[in-house]
């Protein structure tokens, strides 16, 4: 086998691929292409035809940008990707997108792009795997589950704030199956990373508990491989920093110029001469490849066959029923939680966020894959499960992860979580949801089944202050495609919308608590809760208008309405929409059932109005919030705020009479 | 003086202001007193009766929680808190809410609360401050600013990613002026923090290229003393690792327990015991309380009075012109940049991104008080100003400011900077604006007149794929309170937008820019522009229809009406919308002339329809991108999305007709 004429052909498709794209990023192809070859040639046990084994070590692309390096080590490496895929690289339609998209390109384990996520991704897969291994062990030696996590990082992953928050826990807890390749080029978009970066990544990653090594020529692929040998063997997640040079080869070659922009047909031509090429683009040495690819199969199908008899003995494990492997294998769950015997007593008058806390734990005894924590605020988000271990990094056989105060790695280690079949929650105060957006969004984009959990959800938490208050959290979370906000009123409800979630497999969900005590609702229904909003409670006589509320401000629509009714007026219908998104999908039918046309809607939320607007009509009203809190008492909040039951009281009334 | 004493009583009173609030962070107040004290008493260069004197040492309490250690040091340094505001410690009304507010409290410097903000905040004023003083000099020894920034942190705001990157380039750019004490206790609200940040801080930090102190006993201010002192002289900002004991003196001092709940009567009885306290809430010891205020006073006048003199020699150097100390003293700030004369020409065919590059350089030129930068994307926002110097450890007498791949930090350190009177800027891609969302509510909640720039709006970026096309990111920012959103046609709006956001004084504004080339628009106004929307181009016979579009779409929706004109239909008017904010800010009789009821409207923006809405009657439709975009060719993209110039056309002729 040829290394260097793989090498060069690996680095020839990624330059033919931007150039007949007219656009990607050639700097890390001729750079990295050393390390990804060495990586896929010695060390992935992976199995180009069955590209989604779960047991395949995993690697991810941290470094979005390198698609066109990373499909092209794919293609090499045999995966199902076609020359037809390369040659229309960034185009709709082919298995090739600009960033590496999850679901779309067999041997892509992960969306990459904005940078930080992957890394933090990567840290989420070997959480994951440490916490299934031990759940789908066969026996003291053996498991279902025992891969490593193999991640690209470049300077900017390394510079954002989301992937120290990830590596600093990874190091907490010791994750020795994480293993991260350090593209270290000195040079980022706008130039060389002197101007920004100036520190010692290695000295920064040892005070964080990791292992570093140093290969100082990018190209000698014996040091890289021999680097990768050790990293494997410690006992700590390892930092393998390469020294490389942004677009080796190309007459750009050490600038920031060959970043992200295509090279011109003379460097190309000189490239390729350089790399022992024929200048034709798209050369493909089918011999060579054909070496590496049965180098790889004859490294790997040993393993590959071992795993085979390890999922065979874990299935006569449980009896012979192999669906009890089960959604380690899919993201496919169904669970019926809602005719389980919960017998809330009618008196119930219990924060949800302790509520919460039941269905956490029972959760957390009943489903194999679970498994979650919070941002250093369990106590009080209360998700904490006291009856089940901790995990650390002297134990992975537990279920609660103490994320510390780090929001935004939360929300990506969720998703490597979800990635790797974890069912994945994660908590913190709704006014912090900003912090972790961007992992939030790509669990949207990955349709990840990740569940967020947020307390302390409105101005009501009082004395904290503005800062801790939310607002505009709601709608930024329901503004993001694909999320699903629930907002339950009470214990039924909670019910239902933890019935949903579970049972929402390819979306992520967010469940939104309040911190202080409600009734349980004489009327709610968890199963109406399905459907997104319900009729709660009937108008008595002729219907005259609906107040539509969610979470606490249920219960308020609910006391005016009985006082409307006290005072002779049967005409208020309260309906409660505890999941906007789902209502908006149920039929049209149902949804004009629970909201007629033509009667008036009074929308009653502790937050900004943003958005309630797309299900109202011109003579519909909104009690809201839409300017910062105030830190006082809950009631002095509230009454500042315009808030108060009294006060929401009088301004339904003036809405109700509005012409 | 009596230190023990004073440091009793500043405990002692934080701890009544707590149990009289029945709520508050006790462990802080405890265990960080004598850090503060030994900082106020022999460090900070501030005078308690001119508490905004814009040459004091800045302070920012990055731990927000600890607001009534804050408070308590405050009143007994003689700032203008009184003993009532202790008393309603959380109440609304006071100078003591819940968290430190920026313009409440004299002394509080910056708004806390949301960890990790305020010390990137700290960077922010301390690169604020090597910035003016270069440019504020009276001589080669003497600047008008000349002052270190302080902060103190605990360790869940060195767990958030925004520390880090803060921090990371604060070392870069060798900020000495920043001294960071860290009260190191080894406990976060859940519990210890072996359990999720088992790092060698001290170890990372020297790795950022900071110097590094240990404090082994928080309760010795000598050693505390001597430590700052050693700081001062650094050459390299410096990390302070206070080692201190959570609630100290408590009976559940070293626990969780105490970060955030009240201590009991017994306790506070014992503890009040221990410290030499009488057992009396809110004790004052006036005599003491009076040595400490004239040991100040006496460190600090000598200071205080040469910066009058310096003054007076700046105003000297200005021609006796104190005006053109200008904006160094207050956020109001007037400039008329529409009536220069700019002489676009009228063939101008430019990507905005371009556009703005002019003005960037203009304003760069022109006003005293600004500086930016880009979080490595200047290249391709086109913020980078060619002529003037880049910012770097050794010059700080530029206008380049390379923040690295760090958005949220960015939007950070812009809060910080203006809060030491920089018209600070930052660009980024508008997708990204994700990453810095909590920073942008911060600029909001402290009315920061920060700009932030944002380019690459929209799916048409093409083939970099979902992750960096923007869907909700407009929504996002519109949700925010107090935010203002432009997203200008041409430019000339892009005049007028900059017109509106230079004079912005008191909230934070986002320039949302194309990346693509747009034609200069016949009809465009810059000062229309000044009202957030205006008619683009009237109807020419009756009027029918309204298209409502922004930025890149106004060209979208003119070109339909000008085809409905060719066909004989003149009755469609097109109004631009750079700012709804703005629009809806303007009295309801303009905006009815702009948008007369009765008329149907149809939107078109290239984003979420989500708030769009708000300005929605039943019979106005949309035409929007609700779901998130795909990597393909700008054209592949917009045919897939349904919004190809073609596409549009037939969507707005459907929802003209509907009924």
């Amino acid at each position: 086998m040829n290394d260097n004429m793989l090498v060069a052909s690996i680095r020839g498709l990624g330059i033919d691929m931007i150039n007949q794209a007219k656009s990607g990023h050639p700097g890390i192809v001729l750079g990295a292409a050393p390390i990804l070859y060495t990586l896929y040639k010695n060390h992935l046990n992976i199995n180009a035809s069955d590209s989604t084994w779960i047991n395949r070590d995993r690697f991810v692309m941290s470094a979005g940008h390198g698609s066109a390096l990373l499909y092209s080590v794919l293609f090499v490496c045999g995966y199902g990707i076609t020359i037809d895929d390369l040659k229309n690289f960034r185009h709709i339609g082919y298995k090739t997108p600009g960033h590496p998209e999850y679901g779309i390109t067999p041997g892509v384990d992960c969306s990459t792009g904005p940078l930080g996520q992957g890394i933090a991704n990567a840290v989420g897969m070997a959480l994951g795997q440490k916490i299934l291994k031990e759940r789908y062990r066969i026996d003291q030696s053996k498991s279902l589950v025992d891969y490593d996590v193999y991640a690209l990082v470049g300077d900017g992953d390394l510079m954002e704030g989301i992937s120290y928050e990830a590596c600093s826990l990874a190091g907490t807890l010791k994750l020795n199956n994480l293993i991260v390749l350090y593209d270290s080029n000195g040079i980022s978009l706008d130039g060389p990373t002197s101007k920004t970066f100036n520190e010692n990544v290695r000295a920064r990653f040892e005070a964080m508990g990791w292992d570093t090594y140093l290969v100082k020529d990018g190209n000698k692929i014996g040091d890289i491989d021999k680097a990768i040998s050790k990293a494997k063997k410690s006992n700590k997640p390892s930092l393998i920093e390469v020294k490389t040079v942004i677009g080796y080869g190309s007459m750009l070659a050490g600038t920031s110029t060959v970043h992200g922009k295509p090279l011109d047909d003379a460097d190309i031509e000189q490239l390729k001469k350089q790399l022992g090429l024929p200048n034709e683009p798209f050369y493909v040495n089918v011999e060579e490849f054909s070496h590496l690819r049965n180098h790889i199969a004859n490294r790997v199908n040993p393993k590959y066959m071992e795993w085979n008899d390890n999922y065979q003995a874990y299935v006569r494990l449980c009896g012979g029923d192999s669906t009890l492997a089960g959604y380690l294998f899919n993201n496919d769950f169904n669970y019926d939680l809602i005719n389980l015997d919960w017998k809330f007593p009618t008196s119930l008058k219990q924060a949800l966020r302790d509520t919460n806390n039941v269905f956490i734990n029972y959760l957390n005894r009943n489903i194999k894959t679970i498994a979650g924590g919070s941002a250093d605020l369990a106590s009080t988000t209360k998700t904490y499960v006291k009856e089940l271990a901790d995990i650390d990094a002297n134990n992975f056989n537990g279920n609660n992860i103490w994320f510390g105060v780090r929001e935004h790695a939360m929300g990506a280690i969720l998703n490597g979580m979800a990635l790797v079949g974890v069912k994945a929650y994660g908590s913190t105060f709704l006014s912090f949801v900003d912090y972790l957006k961007p992992a939030m969004r790509m669990s949207a984009l990955m349709k990840l089944p990740v569940i967020y959990i947020f307390t302390h959800d409105s101005i009501s938490i009082g004395p904290d202050g503005p800062t801790h208050q939310p607002i505009e959290q709601l709608a930024l979370m329901r503004s993001i495609p694909g999320m699903k906000v629930y907002r339950p009123a009470d214990a039924k409800e909670l019910l239902g919308c933890w019935q949903a979630i579970l049972n929402t497999n390819h979306n992520p969900s967010a469940l939104v608590l309040s911190r202080n005590e409600v009734d349980l609702l004489k009327e709610s229904k968890a199963l109406e809760t399905l459907n997104g909003g319900y009729i709660l409670h009937h108008e008595t006589t002729a219907l005259k208008a609906i107040l539509v509320a969610t979470g606490t401000e249920t219960h308020t629509a609910l006391h005016i309405a009985y006082e409307y009714e006290r005072a002779g007026e049967g005409g208020i219908r309260v309906v409660s929409m505890p999941c906007l998104e789902k209502f908006l999908e149920t039929d049209q039918n149902y949804q004009e059932s629970v909201l007629p046309p033509g009667y008036r809607k009074i929308i009653i939320e502790a937050g900004s109005s943003f958005g309630w607007h797309r299900i109202m009509k011109d003579y519909d009203g909104i009690i809201s919030l839409d300017t910062f809190g105030v830190s006082g008492t809950k009631d002095e909040v509230l009454q500042a705020m315009n808030f108060s039951y009294q006060q929401i009281f009088t301004r339904v009334q003036e809405l109700l009479v509005k012409k």
